[in-house]
């Protein structure tokens, strides 16, 4: 029986010696690399914490005192230590979240992707044990050194700050780039603080390391000792988190467990907040995660456990055709600029970046900053591209409406991963995008269905000077081009069944293809339709309002809330319109989602095409007396 | 002819003497303090930047270089200096706007009065000019002490850091408490960098002025004082920013014109990012806001500009009802705490911090981690209550989803000034709460109508521990008690008109006093109806959609966006349930409001009574055939 198996929960930690721990790490190790390997996930974060993580559960008292992992995916480790080794079905229906989960484990709490927000959650918990009397339990919050690059982080800090009687211990995990390498100020700082004597001696293993992975680790190497060193002189070490009145720890050699806890002690006795800054090699012991500078292995697909390469590569997708289109728009608009928050590679601006360097920004995990400062260049002439994952965007609505909209900047947003993303649990979702965007005046929204419709969204987007545009697009493969069989007004026609067409079928997006499946599906049961996709969904456009006017009954199929997305807002346009036309939403539920494949949400909220077909013709079947004969539906209705 | 009235454009200014310059900043002084008070509006405030505004104007050449205004609440001096003298309606339809306006002046950048963005639209600006080949345009961000509390001012600052080719300006209007006393490691740090030696200088100014202005003032003077002995010695002057590495220049006495000319022509020459520390004084040169502590002239109504009492008080308003019920319940709850984003006295919470001084906690500008941290709370066993202007909701929507609602925490959020405030202009409306929060899983919201509804919802709100609670309300005096005459199921029924009720009226929140018009005036016109109030608006509830199915057409009132509201929602409520009765929304239009009265805009938006009993009416006659017998209602739509 391994060490690790023996680990039912942390308190067994405490039986190892130093020497049993450093096996333990191993073990660890060993497991993931197998196991994300099989199922996919998040190895790298994970390689990069493993001692760290032991030291955590060796020091503290889970659940009595709390954990919070900020953004949780480097959660994998705490999972092993907390008894869940069974990895056969991670981030699968049924099997273990990819991110922690009440469900799952007492010693889980913050189930929340969105980075930045353990600082947050420590503070209110470390108030409530004061309160309650329980202020000699610790809240530790564990937050990467990108994560605190978001504006949430600093609001935390400051607000921690205030409690000198509250222990909160903030254990920087610092791999010195988080999801890319790291920007900004605060990268800087944390380098300046690498300069201190200590770090030599983290130093030595990331020589060893480096130097022993061939000539790139060598490079890497260098270029970080040179960096070190020319920073030494300009920056006074330690000044900002002293500065805002919190103690400082470190910088501490995140994979020495011995030296690690050593740390977490001090900062457990000291009672009050700390911040403990452990230097972490992201993809520690796993060679191709180590030397991959683009961090193409934050998280993986299904992978080969020697060569780090994808078993499966995805085939063509909808993030690579933005990739291109958007270096070709480059190359006709010098005024076309491109931002990211922390997820250049990811959501597909690299050849951008590399065509056009000087025109992209990256602003680090700072959504906020992201939109409202886009808005500020379209104030003074360029055109910003923003691109971000859909769920992403909830973080900067207030900036996009207050910032952008109100002062009707020409600023494009591309949101990547929207709608249903499956596996990476409830908040990564993408679904919630179109409901939120529905209510942002002037703002208009593009969800393309192929790649043509795609690459044209984006050029008439960036068209747009007066106000915010949007294309959003799902996670994962392109489906095969769908071409229109006819127009009316900007509505494309994708398909007409029957020759009375009873029921107007509108796709939203990629969801298009299955509106195609549902005219099949009802001309076979002789029901007539029209299937249209309008391409640009908000505002409703007056063409398909139009067109729903002239059926007897709209069915609207979406990969956003069914409850309050694009069916709901063409309903409430042909209510304005007075057309009193019924319309069936088809969507996502309003509720979160756990963890499952695309697939299996997809069948659950009955989205695939027979099914909508299934409810479309009884729908039909029950339509009021007067909109059972078609040749009613031409009448007027007096409104 | 004043020298004001001389200043035409801020190249007006660079003509005077420093005497001269001295008796202009009086004269601003002087037509502020008479003009704001006759209108109402921002006063302390802009008191305290008239040296700082004159100032810039002189170094900076606007609009060639860029001002950009954090919450705009302080621009009336820039408005004076750059052409604008007509205060006569300020605040007011055809009048100037309370803040910047791109309408009013070129000089105008940012309109959007939410704070910490200021530096976002730098960044960004200084950005694209460098692109543009204008980097030799400097931009300048004016921000307060208190938004640099906020997220969007970290993520800012960390990435204004990394242009150090680029001319941006910061200067921190510090007048040691934004809009009630700062709190956090940040006002800290403000405080450590006060007690540098040329602090004494600018303490003098402080000294004599306090000191002058009786026993509070000298209080006053020797609690600042002590509190920067106690500091000096604890922490480290300056490290926040050059540790994040912006250079720091300051203290310097933000009332000395010479002396902040020199700082600012300093900063302009450095050429990349500089951080200008102003000390300055809100309300400076009134006494009454000079000796105000509890921050009651930030922004205030039409007051005597003797005595700096309110003209006309203000009857009962729905803020001191919450304040009121809200000590109650912490008497009842010892769980119970409340949180503020540096709002306390205005949303209502001075009462409850008097009472319950350990149980309150003021997060600064920073709602973003007043709602993650209120999660923290909630999971650590108290039931928070997060009190907002309805309009900032905005900047925690993230945090309610996902911190808040995903992990069914017991939180209640109470939102003040929801709906139309009027004259504060576009960010201020808190019109986009409904429709927001229909998006959120699990979240139940109240609209309270009256007292009495209003007190209840509180009770109930604080009473649910699965999930978010809301109670909105908007600003403004409580109408009169509006008794229900019954209820159906959880609905109260407010009124019944004819024999057979053809129309449902749904009043939501204020707007139920409308909704009794409106019968009231259909009664007139021989249409029943029966007229309701759901309070609890959100989810749409069962007995509100059986309802809705007993009549021929739904009417409902609401001071939100009216395309994608309350209304919208029981629309789509309606069509889940195959109910086919149509719905008819009157709210607020999707589009952003100029500043005008609140009865001005609820004229415009024919939002009175009568008009909507007149649109009611003619729905009614356009009915379809086969709805204009009552006798068909009950037909049961084969559904």
């Amino acid at each position: 029986m391994s060490y690790l198996e023996r680990i039912r929960r942390p308190a067994d930690l405490r039986q190892l010696s130093p020497a049993e721990l450093d096996v333990l790490a191993k073990e660890v190790r060993d497991f993931l690399v197998t196991a994300v390997a099989r199922t996919g996930g998040h190895m790298g974060p994970n390689l990069g914490v493993v001692e760290l993580t032991i030291a955590l559960h060796r020091v503290f008292d889970s659940p009595r005192d709390r954990v919070v992992f900020d953004t949780g995916h480097q959660a994998y480790v705490h999972k092993l230590l907390t008894g869940r080794q069974d990895f056969g079905d991670l981030r699968h229906r049924g099997g273990l979240s990819g991110y922690p989960s009440r469900a799952e484990s007492d010693h889980d709490i913050v189930e929340n992707s969105h980075a930045s927000t353990a600082l947050s959650w420590a503070d209110g918990i470390a108030k409530a044990n004061q309160l309650r009397g329980l202020g000699d339990r610790s809240v530790v919050a564990v937050i990467g050194d990108g994560a605190l690059t978001g504006g949430m982080a600093w609001e935390a800090l400051n607000n921690i700050a205030d409690g000198q009687d509250r222990s909160v211990v903030i254990v920087v995990n610092d791999n010195g780039r988080s999801y890319a390498p790291t920007i900004g100020g605060l990268a800087r700082h944390l380098d300046a603080l690498r300069t201190t004597p200590h770090y030599e001696k983290v130093l030595d293993w990331g020589k060893r390391t480096l130097q022993r992975s061939g000539p790139p680790g060598r490079m890497a190497f260098e270029a970080l000792h040179g960096m070190k060193k020319g920073l030494k002189d300009v920056i006074a070490p330690q000044g900002l988190f002293e500065g805002l009145g919190i103690k400082y720890v470190g910088p501490i050699d995140g994979h020495d467990i011995g030296e690690v806890e050593m740390a977490l002690r001090r900062a457990k006795a000291f009672g009050g907040p700390v911040i403990v800054h452990a230097i972490t090699q992201k993809g520690r012991g796993y060679t191709p995660a180590e030397t991959d500078v683009v961090d193409r292995f934050h998280a993986v697909g299904v992978i080969h456990p020697e060569t780090g390469l994808p078993v499966a590569p995805s085939r063509f997708g909808w993030t690579s055709v933005f990739a291109e289109e958007i270096v070709e728009i480059g190359r006709r608009r010098s005024d076309v600029v491109a931002l990211t928050a922390a997820m250049l590679a990811p959501v597909g601006l690299a050849p951008f970046a590399e065509e056009f360097p000087d025109r992209v920004f990256d602003v680090g995990i700072a959504e906020q900053h992201a939109v409202t400062s886009a808005a500020g260049m379209a104030f003074a002439g360029l055109h910003p591209v923003v691109a971000l994952y859909a769920t992403f965007l909830n973080r900067g609505y207030d900036q996009l409406l207050m910032d952008v909209a109100l002062h009707r900047a020409g600023v494009t947003f591309v949101l990547d991963r929207s709608g249903l993303t499956g596996d990476d649990g409830a908040s990564h979702n993408g679904m919630w995008d179109m409901a939120l965007l529905r209510t942002v005046p002037g703002l208009r929204l593009a969800a393309p269905r192929d790649e043509p419709t795609l690459r044209a969204a984006l050029r008439d987007a960036v068209a747009v000077e007066d106000g915010p545009t949007v294309v959003r697009y799902p996670k994962g493969a392109v489906p095969d081009a769908l071409p229109a069989v006819g127009r009316q007004g900007s509505v494309d026609v994708l398909a007409r069944h029957g020759g009375v067409p009873r029921v107007l079928v509108v796709g939203v997006g990629v969801m298009a293809h299955t509106a195609v499946e549902v005219g099949v599906a009802l001309d076979a049961q002789g029901i007539g339709s029209t299937v249209v996709d309008p391409r640009w969904v908000l505002p409703v456009s007056e063409d398909l309002v139009s067109l729903a006017g002239q059926h007897d009954l709209v069915v609207v199929v979406e990969d956003g809330l069914a409850s309050a997305g694009i069916g709901s807002a063409l309903r409430d346009a042909l209510a304005a319109a007075g057309a009193d036309v019924p319309v069936r939403c088809h969507g996502i539920p309003l509720r979160f989602l756990e963890h499952a494949s695309r697939a299996q949400l997809v069948e659950e909220f009955h989205l695939r095409g027979p099914d909508i077909a299934r409810e479309t013709a009884a729908a039909v079947a029950a339509l009021a007396p007067e909109r059972q004969d078609p040749a009613v539906r031409l009448r007027p209705t007096g409104r």
